[in-house]
């Protein structure tokens, strides 16, 4: 590297420091960072990541400098040596599985150890025998083993009903044989599969007798233990670089006609008995319902919490960054405004620092509810369950019409909440101006690695048909008298019930009535909706782009309810100072309106509210909430918590030295600036080593 | 790199292949694709295009294959040899400007000569003397001194009064001096810069006799001509890696007191008499307004070729991809649905398919528009001119009404256009599902590189402000009774005029009427922000955010305008037969009304057209839309005429072996798959590689 010469060491930015900036702002606001943080992330959990990151932060391979500068290569192998590390700190320290999820989460980067970690484990500990737990589940856990889940084919992802790769029974010596009978049937994007997996988890066609009984659970050894090569009928590699995700080796694997023993189908739910070769179900594989919908609510909450990483960086940054004068400030007042101080810039994310508390709060929500309801259904239903025996599987899983209600819609706000935080996070990069497409900002492989979730864990876009579906058969249940009863048959009822004297939401003036706005938003057009499809008999295809704003209209409905009834709380609010409270009410309205002025037609259209408050909303409210809010940015922010170790960012440093460290990374850390190059057209030398003499041509 | 198997060669994707697929949406439409290319880009360019392809096809290092696999350091230096490359075929061809600037596009990606190019060069002929062409202006166009524009700084961007670097004149030698008081006067993202220049103009602020008098341009060597390595009390380099541009080594640039001869400051409009060490101006440096126009209409147009290519890549796929069955479908029709025929990919990528030829039919009338008024402007307005002595540089250049009204508007469409590409881009990537996410999709790596469109050429934010200051302006002029005559005033005037009888589009009915009721809402919005500015006294900073979607609403009128146009006009049309020019208005009204479904809030508030009109647009005359293009869709993006070997994405081939593709690139051309893994946690060991013995550790 060339070395940054004396002269510029002495340079300092000009004007009011970033430190003296974000000081300023910090004294211009009373807002408790420390009480707000441990709302948002309990006491315990913040002084477990204290504990965590002082060990990670000690050890060498989690040296972040060179973590933008690298290939894929470079990447990809510093990501399994930091898996490595994390297996043996946790044996050291003998962590907790929450401190050991807190460190994964603190190096932040998808690794190669992680669909081994989150899914090969609990697939076979899930749907495999005590004998097969004992097999494949000891040595997975003592990490004599390495496996993944590969389910999703070259041709095939949502779909796992067309899912190409076979099992066939053998019967003459009770083996499976797995075979892709097509390129489309390569198992693909399987994490931790394209080098480090030597087992797998594959699904695949079961076939018995030439009958398919569709997919089932086997799990196969794919490499060799000791030459780590794919064993013979195997082909396995990395699928290649993405546009995020580039730590994980995502992979393909093919088979060959592989033969595997009997022992290889997890056989918890269904196998095939050896002696009569006949297909054999112990019972349903479907997950139980409540922990489908407590990992959603799971997926919402950290959706808040990964866009308040943006958040963080870009509202930092926008009080440093100084650009213009203000237009109407005095021709004595000389110097450039603040770009937070720009309406244009707080409406782009003082917006998105509510949602990363809305989002919050809805995903603690969620959870409450859901452990509100195991509860009840230990204690009381019983009984219940025991009259109901003969009932179809959802019914006595669920066991309660509110769970089955939240899981439904959980999907939506799964969809929902991981748009938010994808899309916020692109706003911000943009907010952070021309500095926001430097890899410094440290927001843009943040985004890109969190991309896949609005794709994986159920398509967006796919996941909404399954909410439509729900809500209309709600709508059926309300029309037909007899719902359940939960939360979202209560606001369909209440609408049903006002068809003939219509509504008057007080949206400006009563918080409560911006929620019932959103209910009578959604139930409008669940109601629309079912008349396109039960009266209309519109085809199910036409109506998808309906379901999509059905789907969103009610999730959206279910974020304000959360953030509403969070601060109605008093378990939250109690540790709070007024004026923090009334800051966080302001959030709730800013978040609230302006997504209502975002979807405004559909508020006109059914009726929600008039035109001139809307107006008033957008031109008056929304825009006396920037101005509300604005002082205390930056504390808002600050209560997240985020360690400048884990945001890695020159633009967002609690420090605010924005510019010295960008300067400090591209002067000093960035490799290229250890070469010179020959710049003209006719030499054919490229490269040379500043200190050295070794040429490289290409 | 392991080598496939040959019994994974043998396999073939399963079901109808993607050639068939693709073959058989090509016979399904009658679109000429010929002849629709033609209109698009005209005869002579297609052929340019061809011959230029040739040419680069046959030089190894254009080769593509390890593009989406190599980390920075090779990929700058990949794009270095092709830029001298090109250089060299450049001169062994006599390519012309075009020729050259088509390699330049078909390479599509930036390289680091492309600021000495564009914008070194220019700034010395537009801003040199006869004496500095000579000295610096002849030596650059043979490249025997590479160059940048050194304007932006690291505290810097859009406010070009800010600027900190000096440049001193010292009387007593006859030089100025050049320097960096702080670190944020550094040059910063400096295209052309970090590695490759060795000479740059730079923007400094002229000081005479501690007088500043604004920024000038300064030609100054930066590094020697021999080593490369930076000039003494120069220090520059490379600002690090980028969300995308990775090919460009922008810069950072310091000077410390650096001495530089008179001449280097470039002398056509302004310069220092070195006999009475005063500043002397000859004429103003601004830029002639056409010209700015002409540029900006090729931004537009750009912007349509940009977004094809996303939209490109997503449909041809999408009639490929095939997943789930359609619900409604009849139980024996088992096989899975092309997801082109789901409506919910429909509404993501048509829209788009019809932005693409919107935002290309809008650049090329601009451009129309700009030649049409240079040539009366040559002809008639010699008179006029020279009664006008006196009157403002503005107006002295302009000479006409349409012209000043089209060079201020223009901005508003930069701004739009590129914000569409741009999110439209990703629209599409996301469209292709979780194969989107790979490099092989060759969206991901094309939106990344065009993303800074948004930011640079005026950020997209800031420009908004400028169209808004000037509708307000005309606003003002309409309502004095005295405004220039050019479209703005036109739609305005017209808009007020009916102030008391409101307005009665058809606008499912006419597509003249839908160009009348975008026109509607934006003069709306104009008097509903000079309403808030001259008679409420609103703060500007205040109105921003109305700014914003004035200039919006303003731009998209002129997209509907300029779409409607080109179709209404015989050049375009009569070469067409009638089905193909019924396709082209289908995508003209589904564009339109798309838009206007989307912004539907604005349309309601301005009266432009009522509830029922909007709800019949989105359920039904949007919908019935999408079917009819549904069939053309795959040839009318066949009409942008995409080379494979510039998609180069597997998801976009031509011939639809999209499996093939993706398999071929990951198993065969993936470095990542030459080496192997040791997965255990107790091992420090991390690579091998598949043939050899050489191990790394990290």
């Amino acid at each position: 590297m060339a070395p940054t010469p004396d002269w510029v060491k002495q340079l300092k930015p000009s004007g009011p420091q970033g430190s003296e900036l974000l000081a300023a702002e910090r004294a211009k606001s009373n807002i408790p960072v420390e009480k707000l943080q441990q709302l948002l992330l309990t006491k315990e959990a913040i002084e477990r990541r204290e504990k965590v990151l002082n060990v990670l932060k000690s050890e060498k391979v989690f040296d972040k400098s060179q973590n933008y500068f690298s290939g894929r290569m470079e990447r990809f192998q510093r990501a399994l040596a930091r898996e490595k590390k994390l297996q043996l700190l946790k044996r050291k320290h003998n962590w907790s599985f929450d401190e050991f999820r807190a460190a994964t989460e603190l190096v932040g980067e998808p690794g190669p150890y992680a669909l081994h970690e989150g899914m090969f484990k609990v697939t076979v500990r899930e749907q495999g025998t005590p004998e097969q737990h004992k097999k494949f589940g000891e040595a997975a856990e003592a990490y004599k083993i390495i496996g993944c889940y590969a389910q999703t084919e070259l041709g095939h992802g949502s779909n796992v009903r067309g899912l190409e790769t076979t099992a066939t029974w053998n019967p003459e010596d009770k083996t499976f044989t797995l075979h892709s009978p097509h390129l489309t049937a390569s198992k693909w994007w399987i994490g931790s599969l394209g080098r480090t997996a030597n087992h797998a988890a594959v699904m695949a066609q079961l076939i018995i007798n030439g009958k398919s009984y569709g997919p089932h659970p086997f799990v196969v050894q794919i490499r060799d233990l000791k030459t780590h090569e794919p064993l013979e009928n195997v082909h396995a590699g990395d699928i290649g670089p993405k546009f995020g995700y580039n730590t994980m080796d995502n992979g393909f694997l093919l088979f060959n006609n592989v033969k595997i023993p009997h022992i290889s189908m997890l056989a918890r739910f269904s196998s095939v008995d050896p002696q009569t070769n006949k297909y054999v179900r112990q019972g349903s594989p479907s997950l139980v319902y409540g922990t489908l919908t407590y990992i959603r609510s799971t997926i919402v909450m950290q959706a808040g919490s990964v866009l308040a990483r943006g958040v963080t960086i870009a509202t930092r940054y926008a009080a440093i960054r100084r650009q213009f004068q203000d237009r109407d400030a005095p021709e004595w007042e000389k110097s450039e405004n603040q770009v937070l101080n720009y309406t244009m810039v707080q409406i782009r994310l003082l917006p998105l620092l509510a949602a990363t508390f809305a989002l919050h709060f809805t995903g603690k929500g969620m959870q409450r509810q859901y452990e509100d309801n195991q509860k009840r259904m230990n204690e009381g239903n019983a009984n219940r369950d025991s009259n109901r025996r003969g009932a179809g599987p959802e019914e006595t899983q669920s066991g309660s019409d509110t769970l089955a209600d939240l899981h439904a819609t959980s999907c939506g706000l799964k969809a929902l909440s991981s748009t938010i935080a994808a899309e916020g996070l692109e706003v911000t990069r943009r907010a952070c101006g021309g500095h926001g497409y430097s890899s410094f900002s440290g927001i843009g492989s943040w985004y890109a690695d969190y991309l896949p979730t609005t794709t994986w864990e159920g398509d967006n876009y796919m996941l909404t048909q399954q909410v439509a579906r729900y809500l209309l058969k709600s709508a059926r249940s309300v029309l037909s008298g007899t719902p359940p009863s939960n939360d979202t048959t209560r606001i369909l009822s209440n609408f049903q019930a006002r068809t003939n004297i219509g509504c008057a939401f007080d949206i400006l003036g009563s918080d409560e009535d911006v929620v019932a706005a959103f209910a009578w938003r959604a139930s409008f057009l669940t109601f629309e909706a079912l008349k396109h499809r039960d009266e209309q008999k519109k085809p199910w295809n036409d109506l998808l782009v309906d379901f999509y704003r059905l789907s969103k209209a009610h999730s959206q409905y279910l974020v304000m309810k959360n953030f509403f009834e969070a601060l109605k709380d008093p378990s939250n609010t109690t540790q709070l100072d007024t004026e923090t409270v009334n800051v966080l009410w302001s959030l709730f309205r800013l978040h609230s309106l302006h997504t209502l002025e975002q979807e405004s037609s559909e508020f006109y259209a059914s009726g929600a509210c008039s035109k001139h408050q809307i107006m008033l909303a957008r031109t008056q409210t929304v825009m006396a909430l920037l101005k509300e809010i604005r002082p205390h940015a930056v504390r808002l922010v600050d209560s997240w918590g985020f360690d400048d170790w884990v945001l890695d960012s020159s633009l967002g440093r609690y420090d605010g030295k924005v510019y010295e460290d960008l300067f400090y990374r591209a002067s000093e850390l960035n490799p290229l600036n250890g070469v010179t190059v020959d710049p003209y057209p006719e030499s054919e030398v490229l490269f040379k080593k500043v200190e050295g003499l070794a040429k490289s041509k290409l």
